[in-house]
């Protein structure tokens, strides 16, 4: 248990104004409230890991989808091969911006910087605007950076408005994401999972990754047994195992309504699958 | 029906030497084999459709999963957006190898271009060579051109050997993907959809995309009508409606027995989905 006067490190990606950091802040009013917090930005999310691993820092924040370009698989992966649990979840409205320097005009941008979600996120202005290359870049807010330190007009960045308030940058273009309900949603991860406690009356989310056995209707026969407990299953996420080809591992999330459904999921699993893990018990911040 | 004098015209990603163009050359010696074939290297799957689309290409190849990184989902949205089926499918083993001029150090490359998938396919290249930093590009073909036309010493590629084959590059180190079964599915694709024939003895592959209605258990009441069919389920994938945030579209793929199975698995689809496609019924190419 933390006392209120211990520090809590966690790590993101990217820099303040990223949208991780966004995912971040809201973490830390809703659950640390008054608590004493130190940020680490990184540049993957494969460091993000690796640092939690080692204990040197308490939780970490990392995407886990987004409505219109589908799950972030890296963190996927790293979360099956890591003792990594899901302990909160969030999300967050994604508006994209292209941002340059001040005098910069849109017909003359030829570069274009920024993490490769936020490029797929923003197809749209690339077939309108051929003269645009999208140009992938490590982070959103890092490419703002970029296109301030190089000065030139012909380069711009897809970021937050955040990115550029108070600068020399401006918004050449608001809103260029291709749909307008684009929103991602964001984990909370530590090395210690949570348990349902006596008292919530929140529901809770379930998140379980498995293996199943290879014979034919061995999913049906999974789902079928979680259709019978009456849980809603809100996500199916298949990711390959690389060493057997063809061969998937799958990552299931469920709401749960009570505590008996909970034993009810994990008994289904436990009968239908050669290896299965929790990957995190959690409430949604809303 | 084409004639044996007509021009086949078939797009894939990339240049010669790149994975796609040897998926072409398998697909061209067992379906085309004798005829005059025509092919345009592109430089984004987007191209490719839209090429189909417009009836100036008869066939695309496409990436449509590897076994270490999992699928191109670009190409499952792509597919579902456009009028085009599978009309055929290919494996091919994917060998990476780290490409520079003839001289270069291992120790003092800094920069490493390749395609994405090819950089996701070797990260353990990265994790040992701390000096090397990955950079995307759009093929891996051209990124050993881009090496070839720098001149620069520090730069490598990462790409198939025959892309450096009788020149003045070299391969610094082979084999240099994760998993040594590394292997990428390739479909060929075209407007026209074939038709299971009477007299086929090989089995045929069905994929299916589908979108479920929004209540609990639906996908588990599919599945189970599947298993009834005895048809056996080899993957299934999950993709974002981007209109409908959480929403998802499902990519399920068979391999059938006999034409019965066939017509009680589009049974099930009509009995349990709000809309479904035919994304292809074809036969592996080994």
């Amino acid at each position: 248990m933390l006392s209120s006067n211990d520090l809590i490190t966690i790590a993101y990606l990217g820099n303040p104004g990223s949208f991780s950091h966004q995912a971040l802040d809201k973490f830390c009013h809703n659950l640390f409230d008054g608590k004493r917090i130190e940020t680490i930005g990184l540049s993957s999310f494969k460091a993000l890991f690796d640092l939690l691993i080692k204990n040197k820092a308490n939780y970490g924040v990392i995407a886990l989808e987004n409505s219109s370009i589908g799950s972030i698989t890296t963190n996927y992966d790293l979360i099956w091969d890591n003792p990594l649990y899901i302990v909160s979840e969030t999300f967050i409205a994604i508006r994209h911006h292209l941002i340059a320097l001040a005098g910069a005009n849109i017909d003359e941008i030829t570069q274009v910087y920024s993490h490769p979600a936020a490029l797929d996120q923003c197809q749209q202005l690339f077939h309108k605007h051929t003269h645009m290359q999208p140009i992938v870049h490590w982070d959103t807010s890092s490419a703002v950076k970029l296109v301030r330190e190089t000065q030139n007009k012909s380069f711009a960045a897809i970021a937050s408005d955040i990115t550029c308030k108070g600068s020399d940058l401006v918004i050449l273009q608001s809103n260029i994401e291709d749909y307008s309900a684009n929103t991602t949603r964001f984990a909370l991860i530590s090395k210690n999972k949570i348990e349902i406690g006596k008292s919530d009356t929140k529901p809770y989310k379930l998140s379980i990754a498995v293996e199943l056995k290879h014979e034919p209707g061995s999913l049906a026969k999974l789902l079928n047994k979680i259709a019978g407990t009456k849980a809603n299953l809100t996500k199916i996420e298949s990711r390959p195992i690389p060493e057997t080809p063809w061969h998937y591992r799958f990552f299931i999330d469920f709401e749960l309504n009570d505590k008996e459904q909970y034993a009810h999921i994990l008994n289904a699993f436990e009968q239908t699958s050669i290896s299965w893990k929790i990957i995190g018990l959690y409430q949604t911040l809303v």
